[in-house]
């Protein structure tokens, strides 16, 4: 480990090369899906002024965002007037705001790229890391919510995530229900937050909390956690719902969804979970969650927000989104060591006089496309060179000693084998080549 | 332009689709030629300990670092304890001394990635902008110089430049000519800061600053000036900087380079420079700077620098950079549009029952590879869409009115000369396949 006054801040990380390429490849899989549905990238600053932010996250998210100290004469104050990104959301609001008519009708954007939040750092838990958010502004098309679905989880997809469940409800479906089983209307937001629990509560306990805590009826309670726990507990919802006007939009938003993805994601990896609420209030809609196999939680979410955009600074527009969880993605996937952190060619030096021979090898092979590498240490030892060789992973090194220096020759050994084989120097770009498409 | 309130803060930008495509073009033509020279990535957090940064860059410096106030109960002191990126130096530095021996040796880094600066915002000046360096760690090896010189030259080329010189000299070679030329030692830093004005000043006031400021000797200025802006200074240089043991060494670095280098970067575009100096104080060897045609002041620069590492809080390890201004070269070449920012095909919807076929299309299209997008606006006039498609700057749209929607048909309209094609559904994809490729 990096020994701790060298270490990165506290929640922070360094990116080398493999784990950086690795994230890299993880990020373009899910670019090119974007880009394919027509989505167009977006990047704003990594800070933004103290006032856009402050009050769009609640007092706890307030009390965890970066800020940054007024600078010059005004240092002194200690007062703030900047503050780090702290999500995708406020930035595009600030951005639809701002460009308006000069952006598509709708805004379709992507976004892959750093938040920072001064949250407790902890496993899997870290204060800069990576958000990846699709969103269509300023369309109320019933096809939004399918073409954010699709093009989730073709990304997911991409990023190597196969066997996921998209679970789907609807804000409106869970007003619905909420009137149908006789809750009042005052305590219905309350009883959701309570029954979003059932993923990890057992009934009895999530029961016990809507009477105690959220003041419904103990019969309304059990009625609504038996009938959202049973076995056919889909079958029994659609009954329900369809007796309300708003849990009978909310169905049909729903059953739209599942129409319309199911035979693109795959009718075994969508479905309607009447359980399902997400904890924000924001979302007017269709809601969404992905959970996968070995994964507590959900790796990706999101739903119809409507007045959200507003409600972060930006202008009544109407809006819908999916964001992936791409840090618990890679992180589940753990560094893969990849080809692309091996070199092609180590070119290695045997004589102080060979230098701008080996320097030139080196040149020539890099301008025929291969990934070439000369030695830069001090030693003309052939064995600490070879080790430099294979700790660069280098596919085969080229070595020149006095007799093929003076036959106009070099040698290219296979790292892998060992074997060898002498060649022209003129002939030297092109075996390579050959040896490398092998 | 965006209202004011709307507007990213001073000095930074938001990039929409278009700027952040060319700028990423720009950025991967770099990374490629750096991956082919055996370079690796390296991220570092966007904010590092406030003492990791202070004190590094002078007091002018340090006072245009972005510091971070302390959170929760110690916000109140108006303290800061984390600060922004100021440079790529210092964070590499910290990297160094974290992982040592994790790292390959020597260390061949290449960064592509924000820094933050309070600077005063202005013409083409900017508070977040881009740094592009490449850094080798832990080699003396002569190599070392000519594959950043070529490795940095080879970027450019890929990043559109290919008009450029690259300038060269050797800070011994500077101190050679000032001791050649009698300037005492205690007077020759200051004396090669006033040297560096030539290519802004007129020879004359060069030496008035030399005898006036500097306190040269006027004869000893005159020569001075007069030979290194002479036609044949450079000949002028090589027989004085002979004479002298740290000259003739500097020399010696600079034609290593030019011997090393020159046969691929072209010899026309790398000559030795007498009177090039660079402002920083911490190089120890060659030096050099990257001028262009039409862009005022250098576009790149770099050298040697052994002991910066140390100064930066590192282990005490040779090291030589070389940095490209990204920003300057983005800048001079403009926005262009490019083919990524088109879609190949805008799927209409003429009718709302065709509302699952529209979506059904481009999700074919999609799985094929092609970059489509439906329409998600609510009218369902064809004027309308075809605007829409052509505002998307779309290759294709797709038709689908009742009478090819009964006959298991649609349209295919060339968006620039408005010749349709009726094709079965089923051919759909094949179709627009071929026809994106002619």
């Amino acid at each position: 480990m990096a020994s701790q006054q060298f270490e990165p801040p506290s929640g922070t990380r360094d990116f080398l090369a493999s784990d950086l390429r690795q994230r890299e490849r993880v990020f373009q899989a899910a670019r090119s899906v974007f880009e394919q549905y027509g989505f167009e990238p977006l990047q704003t600053p990594a800070f933004e002024r103290l006032e856009t932010l402050t009050g769009k996250y609640g007092d706890e998210g307030d009390k965890l965002i970066f800020k940054i100290l007024k600078r010059g004469v005004h240092e002194g104050s200690g007062e703030a007037d900047m503050a780090l990104r702290y999500d995708q959301t406020v930035p595009l609001a600030r951005v639809v705001a701002a460009y308006g008519s000069r952006l598509p009708t709708p805004y379709k954007r992507y976004v892959i790229g750093p938040v920072w939040r001064a949250d407790r750092p902890g496993k899997g838990r870290f204060r800069e890391f990576t958000q990846c958010d699709i969103d269509i502004v300023g369309s109320s098309s019933p096809l939004v919510e399918s073409e954010l679905v699709c093009a989730g989880a073709d990304a997911l997809d991409a990023m190597g995530v196969k066997d996921f469940t998209i679970l789907i409800n609807s804000r409106k479906a869970l007003t619905g229900l909420m009137r149908v089983y006789g809750v009042p209307a005052d305590r219905a937001a309350g009883a959701l937050i309570t029954l979003d629990k059932l993923d990890k509560q057992a009934p009895p306990s999530v029961v016990a909390e809507l009477v105690d805590t959220r003041g419904l009826e103990r019969s309304t309670a059990e009625n609504l956690v038996g009938d959202v726990t049973a076995d056919d507990a889909v079958d029994r919802m659609r009954k329900e719902l369809k007796n309300n006007p708003e849990g009978a939009e909310g169905l049909g938003e729903i059953d739209r969804l599942l129409e319309l993805a199911g035979p693109y994601v795959g009718e075994n990896r969508i479905r309607f979970a009447p359980n399902l609420v997400r904890g924000l209030d924001y979302y007017t809609g269709a809601i969404w969650e992905v959970v996968a196999p070995g994964m507590p939680g959900s790796i990706a979410s999101g739903g119809r927000y409507d007045h959200l955009i507003q409600a972060m600074g930006g202008p009544d527009v109407t809006a819908c989104g999916f964001s992936i969880g791409v840090e618990r993605i890679i992180g589940a996937a753990g560094t893969a060591e990849d080809e692309a952190d091996r070199i092609d060619v180590a070119v290695t030096v045997m004589n102080e006089a060979y230098l701008a021979d080996a320097f030139g090898f080196a040149q020539d092979l890099r301008r025929a496309g291969q990934r070439a590498e000369v030695f830069l240490g001090s030693t003309r030892k052939l064995s600490k060179q070879l080790k430099w060789a294979a700790d660069r992973r280098a596919r085969f090194a080229l070595l020149q000693g006095d007799s093929e220096h003076s036959d106009g020759a070099a040698t290219i050994r296979d790292m892998q084998t060992g074997d060898q084989e002498r060649v022209s120097v003129g002939d030297l770009v092109t075996a390579l080549h050959q040896k490398l498409r092998m």
